[in-house]
């Protein structure tokens, strides 16, 4: 099963580890739902604090008590973040994002680089030898700038070295700059999907395709096929009406031809239990083949 | 004691080492009451001579003298500096700071790099092969310039390699450059104590928090909140009236919920024994849970 | 056979395989038919999706699918893409193209740097440790601008490295920036073309030379000249009619010298069946020795 | 003796030989007398051709016969130049000086980067290896600029490995750059001495401080009670008369505080023999304990 | 012989070969006549092919002819291109060229970089592994820009690395940027000379002294004092009359006081035999004492 998406830089002696990885954090779909917990560095504490965010998201364990208790592909965020709160909770599926910038300084002014904080090497001994359940790794690209290059080079490395110790990779694949015009654009983010697939990795999480503002699944077709075998996930994005979200998210999978998707604060920005429900009703959607209807009965409880 | 503050990444044969330092550099209290002796870099001679500083602060080795005679967490100042007194100060609880720039060039005028000095190792060095009483290692990251994505990368480096060998780390966390408006808003400080949160550190030595120039504990919850396992550590900043000093440390503590201080030139622009008891005075209210008038009477002898 | 194509710093032990390799690449004539498939992330998604290319284009499978069932030299393209495909395309002679940048900065804007990703020796194990068939690497250099030093550091070890492994190295050597008045110019190409022979290249792709915006075989001399015992492989470019590219291409080998061609477009941009009979033409003028009526006869199957 | 001198970091079997290189270097005194001939790249050629240079001075070897034949406490040059006289003049105590820069770029228009030329192992070797009587290392570090980060890095892991070898290590401290109104400002000499002491020097080379344009000896206690246990070194600058040399000298130990010298046109710019007595005239004063008198009955010979 | 000419960092097992290598040579006169064939990257094909240049020079295996079968001290080229064509050119005394850069950007520009290619191990594997007669390495260093320092560092390692393992080093230095006014001044180049024996090169290539626009050989001798033990080379330059050409040779060796030279277009740039002729001319006057007439003789056969 899902042997198409073994890579064969994955050595033979770890090719049931990196299979059994698959398949178990895909729920056997194939598919990934990505909880993603890695804004605290990208968005500093806008995410967590103010308006309408309940108190207990400022607490950075708010995420972990949701990983532990609902239905994740994987939890993405920070080592140091995982080494923090990994010793309670050892069970959650993590994956290692290995870099993160702040947003202090717009795109426009300056080229962004986000470099590599830790090895793969420590992200794999965060598992052999500390014994989280860890199942890849993450890294952030941003095309179109003067640091392009050190982003490839470490992206390519990082996916290279998680395949050989039979872990998933996945990419964050962002066109930034001034001489990105739309980054909705529905053919840039098909380029920006191939740019993933010709990295190697096994999942890209994209921006959402807009044609005049507005999001229509057909727009995804050309990203999901230039990404080969590589699957895309979806953006999550700001938070937005439930329904809304869980339809889309159907309809980004089963008519866009999508891979999953990577929800940040549609799921953390909610009072832990409420917060469970909603990371369920994503899994349902993205990993169980559920209908909208089916999603939002588990998000109503 | 204190297992919720062991990160994940220290290795089973270190928990114990890891423990028994955190328990006692925080006096059992979980807190820390840090002696910033790094200034001779960071100011230059500013803080050490001039008009109201008693002459014997120009020697560096009065620094030496009051963390030997007075009870301090850890007394963190450079490698080097270290190694001048470290024969004759061996007993003195170390934290090396790894990293450090001159204020020659204003913020303003270019984003700051303070690069890392030396590696772990040779701190690790100077405790196992040299016999000082070595209990963690400091880094600061400036965050808003383009030179951020090499502090991060240092920064987490350094944590993890100090929790490999069962040391601490205290991170400084300074957001700097053309696009922070004002360093001491509440939310941007608890954007700066999560970045340290997801980088790893023990303790984050921050700014403390202003409303329209002015402190009030409650503003400090945010971040200390924000930071969750990670240590809040306030800035000492310039030499102010010891009563509000204390009083004020005392507020950070017990109404904003931080976790210790990092006090320079409110302790050591004193002459030697009123510099011991005022940095007995701060431990007190620091570690020993002294009330102000407790700690103004340790502070009057 | 071939000697004289045998770089000195193959070493002995590896003569076999260097000249094993060069003639089954080759076909025996000592030219390369190289179909170039690094364009994912060189063009985005320009190459694969739009008006005149074929829906089944934008699935980079269909460049796996061509490769493995026309005959060609190699099949250029990055190693992470190789990775996701290798598995099912075991016999495909791959040549793994190390560098790659996006062209969302334009040349005229910023000086092009194009970093390597991954090391000849994971290129190395691709073939030895995963059973790929892989012939060689590939990498661009962009003389002229401020990155040019650090592209020639890469390029002298990589293909120093591949010669050490018995593999052999391409380079693709474009003059680029503000300096670059006509990047079609003979002379500068005949320049371009003793650099690849100082890097020790066994074989460069060039730019195509113009006069007055017209090709004459006869102004690829300087270079295939220059050039040395490193043999000149001319760029296939934008889709053009069949006929024409095939009449200069047997121009270019017969009339200038050239020891090959680089083509993608011209072979990709079409139905699995024809892109396959179109690979054969231009197998069979350049390594078979073909007429261009039978080269014609070829794609008309 | 000396004890207090001794670093920390100097390895316990290491510690015989690093006190007894300090003993031998100093004369028993503490005091340096370096005799500085780096400025063959500094300052190109200007100090050794020209009016009132004798001829002699032109040709390397001439520093090399003094060096020999004078009593100095170390000969600072570069490695290479050693390695080109070290055969023939194996018993001068050197002091190899690891970076250096020419001075055809102003400091006013780019922030000056010295880099480290060579590493502190392959001065063990010229020692241990190759048998020539090497004292320490010496590295300049420029403050104020956007490479000092580079240079502490640089400095900091030169003085540590120096330390682990059991020799000395000199620094060169001068603030640099657009920021820097007045380098012979007593302030920020001592700060730049506190940043020696810091790095963790034996020695630091520092700028005479000068108010209103006129040096006063006590203008310089500021700087060598901040250097603390690290000895300072005025620099001797360009050639002047030589009863005001010695005179100064004498006021910069007695009166300032310093602990040596770093002479070079003082001496060189002089014949052989008058050279030899020059510099063992400055080594009278600087480690002899020699009145002013004294010192000028020497350098008459 | 020769023994003043050895670095004392030539360790003594590897004195004897060092010796034998200076001795051979510079076939036993101390000084060496260089064929320099490194234009075809610092020039392009600028050298080798147009007007009044033989059609033969634009094939690189012209140079590769010239030196098997003419006197040469040394062939300079790159790596690549000796690796392309030393199987059949074994006996070729090579000098390798271990950086490079083209001419496309002018240095009023852009400070030039010329990066070091390979590592001085590849050089000594070229000479020990495959059997190539390797006596050294070249390598250029640009002072007076933004790149200076790293320039300097590669050097002062490559001249170590060699003398390690019994290789010559040979250096060309050239100030280049907008502060250098005059890279003819006598002064400048005596400076440029003086670097070269601080980074302990064996012999480093100059630009040729002119007052008002005219070379006089005495011009030359503050820079060959300067330069101690280390040989200037001469420039060859842009091709001119051989009579004058011979001429100068002579008098920058006789009166001038250099110790060989650097000499490429004016070899090569002419016919096969002719252009053997002409090296043995320069090579009777650089190392068998020839008169300018009895070189002329050897001109002209």
């Amino acid at each position: 099963m899902f042997k198409h998406y073994l890579p064969v830089d994955v050595p033979k002696e770890k090719e049931g580890a990196f299979l059994e990885n698959f398949e178990k954090t895909t729920g056997g779909s194939g598919r990934l739902m990505l909880f993603a917990g890695d804004q605290k560095v990208e968005h500093l504490n806008n995410d967590f604090y103010g308006e309408g965010i309940p108190a207990e998201d400022n607490d950075p364990e708010h995420m972990f008590k949701i990983a532990s208790q609902a239905k994740v592909g994987v939890f993405a965020t920070q080592f140091g973040l995982i080494c923090r709160y990994g010793r309670d909770y050892r069970d959650i599926p993590y994956l290692v994002k290995l870099n993160a910038k702040t947003n202090l300084v717009p795109y426009t002014d300056k080229d962004p680089y986000s470099q590599q904080w830790l090895e793969v090497a420590d992200v794999v001994a965060l598992k052999e030898r500390h014994g989280l359940d860890v199942r890849g790794v993450g890294y952030t690209v941003y095309i179109g700038g003067e640091h392009e290059h050190a982003m490839f080079r470490e992206a390519a490395r990082i996916i290279h070295e998680a395949h050989e110790h039979g872990m998933l990779a996945v990419i964050w694949l962002y066109p930034k700059g001034p001489y990105v015009k739309d980054e909705h654009d529905p053919h840039l983010i098909a380029g920006a999907a191939g740019v993933a697939a010709c990295l190697g990795a096994d999942f890209v999480k994209l921006k959402v395709p807009y044609v005049n503002g507005r999001f229509d699944p057909t727009l995804l077709r050309e990203a999901t096929t230039a990404a080969g075998r590589t699957g895309v996930l979806c953006e999550g994005g700001a938070r937005v009406d439930e329904t809304a979200f869980l339809a889309q998210l159907h309809e980004q999978i089963h008519i866009g031809g999508s891979r999953g998707n990577g929800t940040g604060r549609n799921i953390h920005q909610r009072p832990l239990e409420e917060a469970v429900r909603m990371a369920n009703a994503i899994y349902a959607v993205t990993c169980e083949n559920a209908s909208v209807d089916e999603a939002l009965a588990v998000l109503r409880g």
